[in-house]
C-alpha cells in the first residue's frame, strides 16, 4: 500500500513530505487510515538522532489514532471503520515470560518501536504516525472508548500510559498522596491520572508561575521546589512521586518528600542523572524506580479508564505542514501540553 | 550503677578507660552484664567524628550480648540469669505508625541510638556495649536462643539485622538469586543468611582472589565486576542484590544485573553515590533502595532464624584494651569479618 508521510532525511534536516509503501496485509494484520498522531518529544530525539542509532529517512509518530479500512484474514478483533489506536509499539516476541505477564514493553527479545525498528519478520524498519496509513498486527492495536474526541485522544498512547502504569504498579488510589515532578505533556497527564484514580495530587515545580495552570489541570496542591521551607514542610509526605523531567536533574530534593517506603518514579530522562544521596533513602526505606510506557492489557485498560472518568489530555492542533514550526516550539516547552497532528491536513 | 568502658574523649583520641554512671533501673528496665560487644564501622565512625555530631566522651558498641543481672518492678519478659542481647536502638517513641508496625528503625520521632542519642526521659546521652554492665528498657532487649555461642552471636545485632531486614522485605526464599556485593561485617552475614533462606547467592566482586573466601562463607557464585564479559553475560540474573560497601561508589554496574522488577538494596555508604544512568531503570522498571537495620520483632525473628540454623558470623576474639589496634585494621579491611570484644578482658 502507497503511502504519505513527513520524514526526517538526516539529522539537521527538516521533516518533508515522503512518499512510501506500507506492507501488503499478513493474516494477523489490519491497515488504519490515520487522523491524528501526537507529536512527543521522542520523535524530535529521534529525527535528531540525540540518542544515536536513527536509520533515515525515519517517520516519527507514536501517538496514533485512526479507523479501520481492511483487516487481514485470520484477524478476529476488529472490522473496517472502527475507530483504534497505537502506540510506541507494534510487535514482540509473544513468546516471553514477560509477553505472557502482559509487559511487551520489557520483552526480553526487546519489543519493536512504532518506527525505526526492524520488522521482526522482513528486517523493513518499521515508519511511524506522521502519515496516512499503517499497517499493524492486531495484537498491537486498541480500541477507543466510543465517548472519547477522537482528536484528543491520541496523545493517550504515549504520554498517557507512560504515567498511568506508574500509577497502577504502586497502586495508587483513594487516598495516595502523589507528587509530579514536571508538567509538559506527560506530567499534565500524571496529574489527571492520578486525580482520577482519587488522589491527592501535587505538582512540585520550581516556578511558583505555574500554580494556577496547576490547579486548572486538577493539582490539589503546589509545591515550590526552590522555597526551602515549603520543601521541608513537605518531608515524609509523598506516597509516590512521579518525575517527569525529560533532562539530568538532581534528584536530591525529591527523595526526602518521600514517605517511608515510598517511591520516587522516573519516566522523563532516560540517562544520568545527579544524586542519589544515600541517606534519606536508608533511613527511610524510600526507593527510587524507572518505568517504561505500559503493556498492551495495560494501555486499554487506561483507555477504558479514560472513557469512564472522560480524561483527555489538553492539545493544541497542528497540520502537518505545521510540524518543523512545533518541534522547535516543543523545544522551548511552548506548548499546552501536546501537539496533535489533524492527518486530514495532509494530502495522499 | 557504676560501670567501666573504653571511651574516646575527642575525634582525635584513642580508646581509654572511663569510669561512668548507668542510670538506676526505671520499672520497664533491665540491666545486664555485658560479655561480648562485637566491632561495627559506625563505632569508629562516631568515635573519629566522621559524621559529625559525636559527643564526647562516647563509649560505642551496639552489637551486644550478656547476662540479665537485675530487672525493674514491671518487667515481665525477662527475669536475672537469662542471655540478652541489644542492638543499635535502645528506645523510640512507641507511639507513631512506624512503631506501632514494628518498624522502631524508622520511628517519626528519631529512635534512641544505643550509644550518643539523648535518653528520651533524662536527656543524658547513652553510652553502648564497650563496657562492663547496660540498662535498657526491655522493649528493646532480645532474646538468644540457647544453641547460640554468645561470643560469636554480638555481631548478628547489627551486621546480621542489616542484611536480614531487605531480605525479608524483598521476599528472599528458596530459589531467589541473590547478589551480595563487598564481603566485609555485613557482606559475610548476607552471604550466610541467604543461603540460609534458600537463595542462590553469587558475591560480586573486584577481586578474582576472593572466591575461595565467597565459597567458603557458602555462596553458590562468584562474579568478577571488572570483567565486562561474565558481567554482561551475568545482565537481568538477579532478583535482589545487596549493595553492602560502606564508601561512595559506582552503583551503574550493578543495575543492569537487575532482573526486570527487581531491587538494589543499598546498606553500607550513607551519603553520596555515583550514578544512577537511568536507562536500564526504565527498560526495566528496575528499582533502586535503601534499608535500615531492622525493627525490635524482626531482630528477634532473626535470631530466632538464626538459632534454627545455626548462622553465626566469622569472629576474631580481642580483648578491651586491642580496640584501638582493631579500628586501626577495620579501617585496612584486615578482618575476617568482625571483631568481637571479650568483656571479660575489661576489669571493673
Amino acid at each position: 500500500m502507497k503511502t504519505i508521510g513527513y520524514a526526517a532525511n538526516s539529522s539537521e534536516s527538516p521533516l518533508t513530505p515522503l512518499t512510501f509503501e506500507r506492507r501488503a496485509l499478513r493474516a494477523n494484520d489490519i491497515a488504519l487510515e490515520i487522523l491524528y498522531c501526537g507529536v512527543c518529544h521522542s520523535d524530535l530525539h529521534v529525527a535528531r538522532n540525540d540518542w544515536g542509532g536513527s536509520i533515515y529517512p525515519v517517520v516519527p509518530g507514536h501517538e496514533i489514532v485512526g479507523r479501520v479500512i481492511e483487516v487481514g484474514s485470520a484477524v478476529t478483533k476488529f472490522k473496517p471503520g472502527e475507530n483504534v489506536a497505537v502506540g510506541c509499539m507494534v510487535d514482540s516476541c509473544q513468546d516471553c515470560d514477560e509477553c505472557h505477564n502482559d509487559h511487551e514493553q520489557y520483552c526480553r527479545n526487546g519489543f519493536t518501536l512504532t518506527y525505526g525498528s526492524p520488522d521482526r519478520i522482513t528486517g523493513d524498519i518499521t515508519q511511524g504516525g506522521y502519515s496516512k496509513h499503517l499497517v499493524v498486527r492486531e495484537e498491537f492495536v486498541l480500541r477507543i472508548p466510543e465517548n472519547l474526541d477522537l482528536a484528543l485522544a491520541a496523545p493517550l498512547l504515549c504520554a498517557g500510559i507512560t504515567t498511568y502504569s506508574p500509577l497502577r504498579e504502586w497502586n495508587v488510589g483513594p487516598g495516595s498522596r502523589v507528587g509530579v515532578v514536571g508538567m509538559g505533556g506527560l506530567g499534565h497527564m500524571a496529574i489527571k491520572l492520578a486525580v482520577g484514580l482519587g488522589a491527592h495530587v501535587t505538582v512540585i515545580s520550581t516556578s511558583p508561575s505555574k500554580e494556577q495552570d496547576a490547579k486548572d489541570l486538577g493539582a490539589h496542591a503546589f509545591l515550590v521546589s526552590k522555597n526551602e521551607d515549603s520543601m521541608a514542610a513537605a518531608g515524609s509526605s509523598f506516597d509516590l512521586i512521579i518525575d517527569t523531567v525529560p533532562v539530568n536533574h538532581d534528584l536530591n530534593p525529591y527523595i526526602p518528600l518521600l514517605d517511608n517506603d515510598a517511591t520516587l518514579v522516573l519516566v522523563g530522562q532516560i540517562g544520568p542523572v545527579e544524586g542519589p544521596n544515600t541517606a534519606p533513602m536508608i533511613f527511610g526505606r524510600r526507593r527510587i524506580a524507572g518505568s517504561l510506557i505500559g503493556g498492551i492489557a495495560e494501555t486499554q485498560e487506561m483507555l477504558d479508564f479514560c472513557g469512564r472518568m472522560n480524561i483527555l489530555p489538553e492539545c493544541e492542533m497542528i497540520k502537518m505542514d505545521e510540524i518543523n514550526e512545533a518541534f522547535e516550539r516543543m523545544e522551548k516547552s511552548d506548548v499546552r501540553y501536546r501537539f496533535v497532528i489533524d492527518m486530514a491536513s495532509l494530502s495522499a
